[in-house]
């Protein structure tokens, strides 16, 4: 009698973003004659970089001719893309990776997601509280989170670690065991970022417990400010340490047409074991390779026509990002995140639940966040923002904020 | 201190095609002016169709214009696909799926490795023998396969079911408890394939059994007789006990452009959960969905010209599996597959071992094939070819062999 994985059934639903549908599906069809704005939006919606489409075209074209057509690729990915990666994610920025040590997927939710299955099922696992969910998820399916407690919104073997405005959206290292860290920086969804000195810390601490950081720099590309690392391998120690996920989802639009890569470095060991290898045995085991034609385009993003298209819509974005954290803050609310990222983490006005606020913009401003609640239960007193939509929309949606926020 | 998941430190390593491409390129480089032609390519050599081509072209330019573009899809597919999917590869044989039952990927490797984590690590797998490897590597790496038995070539708690000429191909039912079977009809490496009643027979065990078959339908376009299943669930019963696996790889030459399906019947229960449930979970959490612009270009493999497209090279590939299969028959080799299959299985002359045989074709034909045993030790002792080369060269090939066996 074949049995089924038990750990599936102890996850909780999960209803942040159904639930924030919802609402807002229910309130239009009652107020039918109200436009609502989104700012809850968690994807891209401007077109990927002309550079990109023509690479794209090209490549399917390629696939059209049996002279130049592609089957199975390497699983690890091609070198074209691999060896642009190094240059340019790396080497341009005084990193010496190997293009061994890159291995491209069909995005970071991927990688984030399967990364445990190289890991023993006993390591004890921290993350931040508020989290994107899929760290918990996964290691909750993996048997490695004990059981979740409703009533505190947790599991009982992960380890939270709290950011929030008290201690700067900096998390304290661990007072007890933690083998695997998950650190995402610029974060979602707080919109924060760890500095070089902060990074430091985290890397120095690992290498000593012999941890591993799984480092998420989804975000890298909305970096401005110099102190924050875009990769933590600018930071000294972290190839024994650190293994790190990037996307072209955020960077480049490639949320619909799918490419990321994970980097594990060789001189990460544990047990005795190459990390890397671990990796590669996953990867050509259960992943026959990213389409060719989307690393085609994925390659694209490094040309220098790439590189000025992709920053334009990187630019746009954390603007608008800009627009609603600087209106916020006129406002009186206090507002994080944009400066490094396309997210704004704000507190709610007057101790109001996260899900309170949300419902009270909907109403009065017509406009929809996300309840900050949903990301953990260090996040209920927040709301997050995106600056991924329309900046005319962004602009008026900022003014409907402001007018409700001074009738409060 | 983070420790690994030792169960990837019992794989042995994978030397099959290596070993098979060094002995290849040793001989190539000592004999610089022979040809040799290879019958043991397993990937696709024609281009994609040209209702593909034209699909995905279209689907890039929408992803270049703002009204147009697709960001995050849903991690199950887009209807339009799983639509076509439902009406073209089931309905139309009589059979109902719900489209809620298919899960588009990335590719079958990716699905037949990843489903695993729904089941509980202490089922016990049983697998064909010879068999493609990732079935019995991923159940290893999650540690259902117990320890690697260097010797016979097998691992202690995997149940090894020999299909070889004396049972005709069909492998019997277990005699010991057995939870989850996987089953690959047509099969690779053999290119034989079960027929109804033989299908029926293990769907019957298997509910009586609560046991789940993993049925990897990756081969189905090219079968030809009627009363071989192009679905398992053809046979009555099927969606109580069986998912499938399918794959544009070898029915569109999708190798390097990435697209597959699962189906998970929701009346498949274990242990009271809904397998569909579950793995709608895994693909949730661990997975951001198939490239819009490859679902795009997979859904016109179901327009009236991208089937008749397809079928002229499904035809083409199954026709030089023809070629092989007769012209081995006719030099009293005992040769099975190519009916239904791309695949040609024949047994080598004389009792001669698999990796013999292969360097004796290598030197004296110029020809590459693939040894069997590589597949498993009940391949000892055959030879594998395949349909997937160019059909002139697949003649010559074929006739260099003959002339080699009329002087053993």
């Amino acid at each position: 009698m074949a049995h089924i994985n038990h750990n599936y059934l102890k996850l909780p639903g999960s209803y942040l973003f159904s639930e924030v549908a919802r609402r807002i599906r229910a309130y239009s069809e009652a107020h039918p004659d109200r436009e609502i704005i989104k700012l809850s939006i968690g994807d891209v919606t401007r077109p990927l970089a002309p550079a990109v489409i023509q690479a794209l075209h090209a490549a399917v074209e390629e696939q059209a001719q049996a002279e130049t057509f592609h089957g199975y690729g390497p699983e690890q990915g091609y070198d074209f893309l691999r060896c642009a990666i190094v240059e340019q994610d790396f080497r341009a920025r005084g990193v010496e990776i190997d293009k061994d040590e890159i291995f491209i997927s069909d995005g970071a939710k991927s990688d984030c997601g399967n990364i445990g299955d190289i890991f023993s099922a006993d390591n004890v696992v921290a993350v931040c509280d508020p989290v994107y969910p899929v760290y918990v998820d996964t290691n909750a399916m993996a048997g490695r989170a004990g059981d979740y407690d409703a009533r505190r919104g947790g599991w009982s073997r992960i380890v939270y670690m709290p950011t929030t405005a008290e201690n700067g959206f900096v998390p304290a290292l661990p007072d007890k065991t933690v083998d695997l860290v998950y650190l995402c920086s610029p974060s979602n969804p707080t919109g924060t970022a760890l500095n070089r000195a902060q990074l430091q810390t985290w890397v120095d601490w690992a290498n000593e417990h012999d941890a591993v950081i799984l480092f998420d720099a989804a975000y890298e590309a909305f970096i401005t400010q110099d102190d924050v690392p875009h990769s933590i391998y600018e930071v000294e120690g972290a190839k024994t340490c650190a293994i790190e996920f990037r996307s072209f989802s955020k960077t480049a639009g490639f949320t619909g047409t799918r490419c990321g890569y994970a980097v594990v470095p060789k001189a990460l060991v544990r047990d005795g074991a190459s990390l890397n290898a671990l990796w590669n045995r996953h990867q050509t085991t259960k992943f026959n390779g990213t389409s060719y034609i989307v690393q085609r385009g994925a390659a694209a993003v490094y040309t220098s026509e790439g590189q000025r298209q992709i920053r334009a819509d990187i630019d746009y974005y954390r603007s608008n990002a800009q627009t609603i954290k600087a209106g916020l803050t006129e406002a009186g609310l206090e507002a994080f995140g944009a400066d490094n990222s396309p997210y704004v983490w704000a507190k709610t006005p007057g101790n109001l639940g996260s899900w309170e606020f949300f419902d009270l913009l909907l109403d009065r401003a017509n406009v929809a966040v996300t309840p900050g609640a949903g990301f953990g239960p260090s996040g209920e007193g927040y709301i997050r923002m995106t600056g991924f939509g329309d900046a005319e929309d962004t602009r008026r949606a900022v003014e409907r904020i402001r007018s409700v926020l001074e009738h409060l």
